[in-house]
């Protein structure tokens, strides 16, 4: 016997598929969402509806936008000269944050990881190669994980550079996060920090 | 200027209402779905918008049901003379999983709270003693929160069964929960653990 009646239950299991969202976490989502009115449930619905058919990719950058070319791309404020390759979308929201960074983007939409299915073919690198050249890019800042993936892409990235004369590629430092304490961080963080220490005077 | 498009930022505003989701956890549920498919979105906004429609309460107990009566006060394999008064149908939830517990249920839909706004007439407990009377009931056990409203809703509960006959009322037990190091349990808990104490021998 089911002791919550059908549409509750596909309610949970709908919600349960979201990451980091069990099944304990989405009956409290669904029954919040039960509690609420008609309205506001109407307006999350739609709004999950609606990514299907209002989303694109940025014919340029690849970077999620509402028409062909991003406003990131279209913003003549930022530095043209600069592109800041990541991995997803999602990064250029973490990199926007900090205010440090006024270049332009390209997203590859995932990392190398041939075990995985995802080689050269799956990642947009052919056309960051091509805007390199035809925009005459003159440095690419590669902000990636630090991982595996993440520097087996990077390799790839600069050996498809490395006949283009006039490029800096750069990446991301690597070092203790602020408010990592010395003691206990990782041996591979640490001799990255180590390796790569800032001169001070 | 905006880094998301005007749907994106739409559904993490939805998603952010949630209970214990916040604008950063919104944001990544956002480009989960963004990556899910046409069809799986489809099938949560569905789900979500479902609920309005197809959810009712049952005319006895006032639990979720899909049906005039639910499926609990159906059962006829459950004890008929002991009714369990919970705060919400989320709670009919918690005690069906300890397999404890094989009788009826009423939802009260709130704990009595006059400050908040909710009085006697906004809870369901004129039905309750309706039920107490007709039903024949002999125990009625209050499995509700160990707060102050859950106090003052058991002790109005109890006034208005002061009248009625053969009427066992009992509450859930109170004491250290399954884990708790005494020297840690506040004293309150641990007051109430020593005013129950129980007897091995």
């Amino acid at each position: 016997m089911n002791i919550l009646p059908k549409v509750v239950e596909d309610l949970i299991e709908s919600l349960a598929i979201f990451p980091g969202i069990g099944k304990k976490t989405a009956t409290r989502l669904a029954f919040f969402l039960i509690k609420e009115n008609d309205e506001s449930r109407r307006q999350i619905a739609n709004s999950i509806d609606a990514i299907g058919s209002n989303l694109k990719n940025c014919k340029i950058c690849h970077n999620f936008s509402s028409s062909e070319i991003c406003e990131l791309c279209l913003d003549s404020n930022r530095n043209k000269k600069t592109i800041c390759v990541v991995e997803s979308p999602f990064d250029i929201l973490a990199i926007e944050s900090t205010n440090t960074f006024n270049g332009k983007y390209h997203v590859l939409n995932g990392l190398f990881s041939p075990l995985d299915g995802i080689g050269e073919k799956e990642l947009n690198i052919s056309s960051l190669i091509k805007r390199i050249k035809n925009e005459e890019i003159s440095e690419v800042l590669l902000a990636i994980s630090a991982n595996l993936e993440g520097d087996a892409t990077a390799t790839l990235i600069k050996n498809k550079c490395s006949q283009i004369s006039n490029l800096k590629i750069t990446k991301i430092a690597r070092g203790l996060p602020v408010g990592g304490e010395l003691g206990y961080t990782d041996e591979a963080t640490l001799c990255n920090a180590l390796n790569h220490r800032i001169e001070l005077l």
